[in-house]
């Protein structure tokens, strides 16, 4: 049986989940789940993911949620298959995996995810953009890629020569990131830019970025 | 060669990789870190950790940081040892653990380390707390709390009916929060409390609780 993902192709966490499943070649099912009418904060979809949101991984009888919980799962469960994400093979590498997985999700994500809602999300819905919390936020993203810069300088990917999860985890942020005006905080650091146009011409990216379009013609 | 963990044994995330070392009963030697005078900003220290923070550990040439990054690594190396913290045997009670170790670090960590931060780390470096930033944090802890109580209603906890890096995981900022005005949170959830009072009477736990005395005396 095919695994059931539950999301929207444009949404930022169910793109995670996406890139990986092309990354691993494996066959799902997208199942969208209506955002707007508020499908997923009513039982059906809260009996899936009692916190109300996307995306739900559906493999048989297993329930998962969390889309770095859900791309962990699958990387291991397919190990076998398409590209190695975590380094099954090699506990070392594979445990650099893990630490730059946690810096994306501590560091990165926590920085640049309120830009992207507050430039991006807020307005759709609404909310005029708050520039006191990007610019905070710009700031730490900026320390946060200063880091990245020397690691890139060093390893061509963040936990080592090799492509892994804790890359693919920033595809989404970074992709509509990059369509604000602070895409300087990328372009101006020659590794961390260099980083950015290879993990992001990956074929896995380019099957899924076309529907990325949350917030065009703003 | 016995594991190293540069940390203090009043930190948070030192204590979370505490914990899973007894747990694991494994060997290791703690090195303190002076944060007071800022070591951990000097060079010899970023080259372990670029970000400048505590815990960091070494196993061998292997140099890792980021909390939960260390104890998922000692969890899988010491797989057979101790108690088992990531149902290595069973692919689908680890994935379960995967989800709720996200869950920590995305939507309990993200609500409480604030609230922690701002009562009581905060005034110890001469900052008053900002008392709207707690309130708009209980609120979101709250939320996450709702969830957990229907959680520990149906499975003893958070991950099913075994003790996991994932209940681990929530032990150093609970066990400060509840020396805070606002220990009502846990207390009045009959299962979220239940299991706290469960996992903070791990044997493992009592070992480093009595040096978790950051803000005593406040
Ligand atoms: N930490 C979660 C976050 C999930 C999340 O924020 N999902 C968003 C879409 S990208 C959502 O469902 N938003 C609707 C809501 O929160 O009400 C993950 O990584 O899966
Ligand atoms: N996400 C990191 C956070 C580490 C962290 O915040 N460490 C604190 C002590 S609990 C620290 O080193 N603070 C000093 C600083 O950031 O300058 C982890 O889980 O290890």
């Amino acid at each position: 049986m095919a695994l059931k993902l539950y999301g929207l192709p444009m949404s930022t966490c169910t793109t995670r989940v996406l890139a990986c499943l092309h990354e691993k070649g494996v066959d799902f099912e997208l199942v969208p789940v209506d955002l707007f009418s508020g499908e997923h904060k009513q039982p059906p979809f809260l009996s899936k993911n009692p916190f109300g949101q996307i995306p739900v991984l559906e493999d048989g009888d297993l329930t998962l949620f969390e889309s770095r919980a859900i791309t962990a799962y699958v990387a291991e469960k397919f190990k076998e298959t398409g590209t190695d994400l975590i380094k099954h093979n090699n506990p070392k590498e594979a445990a650099l995996v893990k630490v730059w997985m946690e810096v994306e999700s501590q560091n990165f994500n926590s920085a640049i995810s309120p830009i992207v809602f507050e430039y991006i999300v807020g307005p759709i819905m609404g909310k005029a953009a708050d520039q006191a919390v990007i610019d905070a936020n710009l700031e730490k993203l900026g320390k946060v890629l200063d880091v990245y810069e020397s690691k890139l300088s060093i390893t061509k990917y963040l936990a080592g020569d090799f492509y892994s999860l804790a890359d693919l985890h920033h595809f989404p942020y970074t992709h509509y990131f990059m369509t604000t005006p602070w895409a300087s905080l990328v372009n101006d650091r020659p590794h961390v830019k260099a980083w950015w146009e290879d993990i992001s011409s990956r074929p896995a990216f380019k099957k899924i970025v076309g529907a990325m379009t949350f917030g065009e013609g703003k």
